[in-house]
């Protein structure tokens, strides 16, 4: 197994041990509680970090209901998606732009959460700016291992499908059939729910998902951890190679928070249940 | 992995493409919208064919349910089951009942929906009558690979058990004991619940779950299909033999949805979830 | 797969022949009928085995909201626990604590139910009194098989911190670190949960958990088992070294119960959702 690996056990055993040390839960609350589910919670900043064949927008109505609930809220928007038309970005364009934003607005003690292909980028960015975050959260995300691109964490039919809707683009960029939209995708949605959201997908970029990444440093990084799985979620099958446990066994020791959803209709039709759900995930 | 073969990937890549020519969701609505949900359906015509141990009766509470949200729904008796007391039936007859009810009827644009058993039963129905189904929905089904019977999806101490069963039964039956079907066919179940459900079990022809199947055609065809799993489900031990994710990856590309429950009970004690779980897995 | 062994495939096979035989639902009632979720139960009287970091008033919550379902309930302590304070305890020592206490209340046909390390435990004791035990529930706990300890379970990264721990202590014990308590024992508790749940943690003495023990004759013995899994336990990573379905699986035959929730966090803020789940697993 994958986690078995001896720089994983390395970073446990360090994260166990630096933090028996730290104690972070000694520290006093740097603000006035807030309510969630009736229990006071630390307000919490969150930096929302969108997937694949989406925008910024993505977040709209569950940064309202974290807000609702105290915290601060940030979802910036990223190289190639939303307004920037340009198809052949790379990763290390799309971590700058979340790099940038960070720096720029200058946030620190961050909670920082990524979905689907978002889940490479936060590995970069944590890389370049560690000492900004508190706590990564990874939902229905992909985690490459070191060397790794997202697409490694295909299985094979789902790759060649990929490959081939790649090659037929004409521009480098995949465009998500409404079928596979449909029933991978918002696999819980209503037909009229599924042919909604479907217009707001636009083709992708191909390029970043293909990138192998360097995240040795990643690897090495003590920042606690979670993983949120919404049960639903078919874009990777569920099994040897499903979201969880596989995608999240990567991270080694990690806080793990499950709801029910599949990959992209929660956060518009329960964005209050979604934004509980991370809190548990993102809370000290 | 199973999946992975060449024929699974190319069938995934045709229903991709042939989707995106066909865009099935841009035909106007048949008919009038109904509700499920607080969501406005399009009204489906659902045919149920139940599983082993059971008769067409299993689906009366769900039928009802079904009916309440505005779907038309039929449940055939197959051979060896209900009224029909012999039990030296084939596959080939329980399939030819269904294929019999369908086009006498001359149903078309049905949901297709089997549980257990029966999944291997709308396998080769669909062989017979693909053009009349828009949709496959198995239940906690089992869904055998080309050349594999029905028995062949056991681990081997169930194996084992039922092969005893079969041979100390005189006449080619297998019944479950009280003590495997409470614990593990109803085991969300009271006792009194379950003592009422055995009621219904009768012995079951064993030579239909041996045959091993020819589903070559079936496994050429580009029906939509979708899986639905109930969580709680043991008549396949969870995990490396399971309904989900095991049985359900025969299946290529699929929409999976979840529901809580075990292999029998709560089609009778809670109807109404699994008739709204049996639309969204049915719907378009 | 390790429930593919002979011995269970005899112990499932006996099991079912000796059910079919001796037809324990046939039996009258023994007590009046109670009340749980609308549904009539006969009275059980559960004793309940706790795991390690805990005592038993762990079950303090729970067993109320079970005397209020009308059922009797004992929580023995064990050596090296609660009171005692001896951290050179053997696996034997606490084995022979849960026996004592069943003979000397002299009690019969009880629903023995363990929690974590406890598995273990009462899979010695059901060695020793089996006439006394209708049913034996595992809740999130480990299930070695025949020659291995409760430690054989872990996996490595998780090991190798443990005897690291161990090593630390100076008096053979292991302490949790709050960071791990946190994140993997009480994942879905609010902070201030965790702080006050970590308070009840003292230094687990390591010797019985390392200890390989002789389980032949419990996997002799035909005494009906149940699984409950609450689905966001993290103490084992779910995947391959997961309470369900791997520790489960060492039972063989075993009806599942399936429940919400983390390690320890649930026992103490849904102890009603608990005590009916345990209902569900330990009756008749």
């Amino acid at each position: 197994m994958k986690w078995i690996q001896k720089s994983i056990v390395m970073t446990m055993t360090l994260a166990i041990f630096s933090l028996l040390v730290l104690q972070p839960w000694n520290q006093p609350y740097a603000a006035a509680a807030v309510k969630s589910n009736g229990v006071s919670e630390k307000p919490l900043t969150f930096v929302l970090v969108h997937g694949a064949w989406a925008d910024a927008s993505f977040w709209d109505e569950t940064a309202t209901e974290l807000r609702k609930l105290g915290h601060t809220v940030y979802a910036p928007e990223y190289a190639g998606h939303g307004g920037d038309t340009q198809t052949n970005v790379t990763h290390e364009q799309i971590t700058k732009s979340v790099v940038d934003f960070i720096n720029q607005k200058n946030l620190g003690d961050i909670v920082l959460l990524a979905h689907s292909f978002g889940g490479s980028v936060i590995q970069k960015v944590a890389e370049q700016v560690p000492n900004r975050i508190k706590r990564l959260v990874f939902l229905d995300a992909f985690v490459p291992l070191d060397g790794q691109s997202v697409a490694d964490q295909f299985p094979a039919p789902m790759l060649q499908a990929f490959e081939q809707l790649r090659a037929a683009s004409g521009n480098d960029t995949i465009m998500l059939p409404f079928s596979l939209f449909r029933n991978n995708f918002v696999n819980t949605a209503s037909l009229a729910e599924a042919q909604a959201l479907y217009k707001k997908v636009k083709p992708e970029p191909a390029g970043p998902s293909f990138q192998k990444l360097d995240l040795k440093k990643f690897y090495s990084l003590d920042i606690p951890k979670s993983y949120l799985y919404l049960t639903e979620d078919t874009v990777l099958p569920q099994g040897p190679y499903g979201f969880h446990p596989t995608q999240s066994s990567h991270l080694g020791q990690f806080r793990y928070i499950e709801g029910t959803g599949d990959h992209m209709t929660n956060f518009h039709t329960q964005p209050k249940m979604i934004a509980e759900k991370i809190v548990m995930a993102g809370r000290d």
